[in-house]
């Protein structure tokens, strides 16, 4: 009759222990979410092993929660932003999308191939270098507040480009890996799909919105909005995958769209507590997958240092090069909030892993670097937007 | 990159297919929970097929969700429900809770060993019959907004009595059912943690609220009050299974606490974006599980007639016998309120099954008659409020 008493004391411990180390972070000075990923490798496999790896594996409950809860929070952070302001950085995130990849993929392929790779190894190696998640800098900037800089509208522009690059370049990677050969016609109408399913839903979307949300105005009753744009993020993030897109780049527009609405500020309050009951179980369970037994020697230290160091630099630089157009200030900010690559490093590690490219420790090592990436950056961003002040700021909406 | 997809689609699937359903059974008139359970008939294993049996299973993403689902629901009628309306309540919730047990299960034996079973499986069968889905009762009291009329508290209070009840009596089927032997001192202690932790809870969890929930008046942020009061709905959920109780006893628990403070109100508001996003999935799963084939020959659905029956009129008798107290229209509300069997008498089927107490065909027929008495209540129990008008609702509080 109780079937659920093992997955309830789960959910109990992955929340608790999300809120915990949420609270110590904060009194600590840093974001929220740099507690809510230690807490998780605390209650991990590799420390006190309250979550078992069986229960992170994917397809598990736990992590189809980390995954509602990171597409809410991109379809919460698409809510604050605005296809207009979007339009207005345009320029400069298109660059830093580009160059932040560029620059992680050239200098990753390098320091593989230094470190003994094959080439067409080094290349899948250093895709794991490239792709940002978006969903730990934007809980970053929603902690702070500060969502309407210009900066951040950079950084949310750039994550849309950079996700469509490096599901590219895992496209080209995985297919020299695989002795499939390099098809170029392929790759072209791949690239054509994801641009051509952005333009679609983010431009068409947010016009039919602006122009004919009346409907949205007469609910019958209070949640009737909030339920029609939740099946919309849902639907969305769906489809984006089918466009080799990552789930959160579909709920991003999703709630981009829902931001043209009259409905707009009711449908953030409401969304907040999803977010407080969701969200923490993807950082919990971002910090359990990692794997410290596997990094205890001074070798793998070392390699796992220069791998973090070469990560965060190449995305520092692409990103700072990509903004300059901010100021130097303003590109740093845009640099450091690219730097994270979480779950993204980690699925592409798992790839290579299943294709037999990556040994266990270099796996270790590269999901190891995803998650010290996503760590390490809440506290610079935190400490570089508090410095710079709320002067750069645009005016708030109403 | 993109192993979220699958799920997501079942997700999506899901969530717009519950507000289909519930869109159409309100323009029926019907309460919308209706709806989303025929919606979860359709596109479940038995026609459309858009969720697989696997997918429901036990501890799959799907059934999880539907699990948290529930537990939220039932928190937030906790939220809507005070410890002091309780009390009042309180003997005819006892009498409701003890009769609507021994009627069903005594009319229940009757007719299994009619049927031609054993006694000692005839006990077990009838066991099917007695556990209240509280949930299913609980969303058309919300719907319709009469949480506060006497009935609805009675009823709460009766769900109650009735877990405690039905898991002793399936404690006791189960060890019959296995050859122990019945030991009655085993049983008794059961009882007594059961009692005793919704005693110590119920009780002292709301004193302590009621005196010293200062705490909660100054957060941190605007969300920290709903985050305690989730945590403690997750832990009290987990720690009312260890008793042996349901899930949702526990969440109900947690609600009525949190009904004590001064957040009340606030918590009430925060609650229901959860509800509009989790619920659905429980009333979904639990459509989903009727299984059309088994049942697609003139035996098996006379035999469900005969046993669908028997489940109402038995629950019908025992829960209005129990409340005459509150006269002859409220003792009917009281009683049809009690009627649902939904998910409980589901999982009593799967044990039978597993024991091999019942043959398929008996459990589809407890299956559908469980899952036909949650479908068949909603509408007759809002036909029946709707009729007794707003005059004998107790005061809505503050």
């Amino acid at each position: 009759m109780h079937h659920a008493s093992e997955i309830l004391f789960t959910l109990f411990v992955v929340f608790v222990a999300a809120q915990l180390g949420g609270e110590i972070a904060q009194r600590l000075k840093l974001p929220g979410v740099v507690g809510e990923i230690a807490a998780g490798c605390a209650i991990g496999p590799s420390l006190l092993g309250w979550i078992t790896p069986e229960q992170i594996a994917v397809g598990t409950p736990l992590d189809v929660l980390a995954e509602i809860g990171v597409v809410l929070l991109l379809f919460s952070v698409g809510l604050e932003t605005r296809l207009e302001d979007l339009k207005k950085v345009g320029k400069a995130a298109f660059l830093v999308g580009v160059l932040g990849v560029l620059v992680p993929f050239g200098m990753g392929s390098l320091w593989a191939h230094g470190s003994g790779f094959s080439w067409d190894k080094s290349l899948f190696v250093a895709a794991a270098f490239v792709a940002t998640s978006a969903g730990i800098t934007a809980r970053v900037l929603q902690e702070l507040g500060v969502l309407q800089r210009t900066e951040s509208k950079v950084i949310l522009g750039a994550a849309v480009i950079d996700d469509i690059l490096a599901m590219l370049l895992l496209g080209v990677v995985v297919s020299l890996q695989s002795g499939g050969g390099f098809d170029p016609l392929h790759l072209l109408l791949v690239l054509a799909g994801a641009i051509g399913f952005i333009a679609v839903i983010g431009l068409g979307g947010a016009r039919v919105m602006r122009w004919n949300s009346g409907w949205l105005d007469k609910p019958r009753n209070a949640h009737s909005p909030l339920v029609i744009v939740l099946a919309l993020c849902l639907g969305l993030a769906y489809v984006s995958t089918l466009f080799g897109l990552a789930a959160i780049i579909g709920a991003f527009l999703a709630g981009m769209i829902a931001s043209e609405t009259r409905q707009q500020h009711t449908l953030e309050k409401q969304t907040q507590p999803l977010l407080a009951l969701l969200t923490p179980f993807f950082f919990v369970v971002t910090g359990s997958k990692i794997d410290l037994q596997q990094l205890a020697s001074a070798d793998a230290l070392l390699a796992l240092a220069a791998v973090t160091a070469i990560a965060i630099v190449s995305k520092l630089i692409g990103g700072f090069l990509g903004a300059l157009s901010l100021g130097r200030r303003g590109a740093t900010i845009v640099g450091f909030g690219m730097v994270p690559r979480g779950e993204v490093g980690v699925v592409i590690a798992s790839l290579g892993l299943a294709a037999g490219v990556f040994s266990d420790r270099v796996y270790a090592i590269i999901v190891a670097m995803s998650l010290l990436t996503a760590m390490v950056t809440p506290p610079v961003l935190a400490w570089l937007l508090r410095r710079a002040g709320p002067a750069e700021a645009s005016a708030p909406r109403g």
